[in-house]
């Protein structure tokens, strides 16, 4: 049975280098992260596995699914339980045909649909967003809004994962809109305390 | 049975956009060439599947084993016959165990420990170079000769395919030396008839 988070905890190591993906992964469970995305653009693949290995242990020793985002061969390569894809990645149909029917697959779905062709491509769970207006990527789609995710919501066969400028305090109406969860990743590593901001959201995001 | 090219084309988009990526495939394969190799270090991953999707395809009908450069997942969403990887990129065993043992594996080894390390690994061949100056790569670890080819041929357990600065006249010696073949790039792309290049390649490579 797969077991999709509702509270996805991104590593960062690009907006902050004071924690590592190992330690960020490490406080995210501690304060109650039911998923880890491991998330890191830059740098050669032996780095990117040696990285991604690390943070998989943690997971593994707290059996808590492990997802990495963008590469399905570093997914493969460290024993990952998922990956998350965007529309600029491999497409669900290709990655479900190398990886399984077992790995987690979420793909990142800006409209209605995207989130269809996700669902019939054999996705698992699709990532909806900008929520809000954030700094930590580009949003040339533009701001989607509390209602543009309940509209989504509606009509989405798939759990739907909110994603960007979410905070735990914002997660509240994110829920009621209709997400099955959220992901965050500067909102956690650029908190003053990482292991007790994901508490905060956990609070609402895992008590459904 | 695995098929190992003797003369491996490597497309190139880089160094030249006269040509695209198919086209250099159908001019290697009409002169000769035994293995094409698709090499693209940049773009997304949805452009550079395309890309190697329709060399593939150009290989597939033509029976040429087709090689992807450096990432294991475009290499598995196109059902290439193989992979050719550096030393930054996925590790050999790592390759072999996503890929599985029917799947074509070289690997670059500017070094003989690296090279009894890639066949214990589980590669099928191991690329060697650079043998000559080549401007389309930086060569921090200097240039080897083709003294430098053949001490390294005669302690390798794989087949040797010599890489950089190689040209028709030159591929005399280095098959001399001991190598079971070559890789080239910018001797074709960059050649004025890239089909009339390789051919002069292959009446020397492929006449072992």
């Amino acid at each position: 049975m797969k077991q999709i988070g509702r509270l996805h905890v991104i590593t960062d190591f690009t907006f902050q280098q004071k924690h590592s993906h190992t330690e960020l992964a490490m406080m995210a469970i501690q304060g109650g992260a039911d998923s880890i995305q491991f998330r890191q653009k830059h740098g050669s693949l032996r780095d990117l596995l040696a990285s991604a290995h690390a943070v998989q242990l943690v997971c593994s020793s707290n059996n808590i699914p492990f997802i990495v985002n963008d590469r399905v061969d570093i997914a493969q390569a460290v024993h990952a339980d998922g990956v998350h894809l965007g529309q600029v990645d491999m497409p669900a149909s290709l990655a479900r045909a190398i990886l399984g029917p077992d790995f987690i697959i979420g793909i990142t779905t800006p409209d209605s649909s995207l989130a269809s062709k996700a669902f019939s491509d054999g996705a698992d769970y699709v990532g909806f967003g900008p929520v809000y207006p954030t700094k930590s990527k580009s949003n040339p789609i533009g701001v989607q809004g509390i209602e543009g995710l309940a509209k989504f919501c509606n009509t989405a066969k798939l759990p739907v994962i909110a994603i960007a400028g979410i905070t735990a305090e914002r997660s509240v109406e994110v829920m009621k809109a209709g997400a099955y969860g959220v992901a965050v990743m500067t909102a956690v590593s650029l908190a003053k305390n990482p292991t007790m901001e994901v508490q905060r959201f956990s609070e609402v995001v895992c008590r459904q």
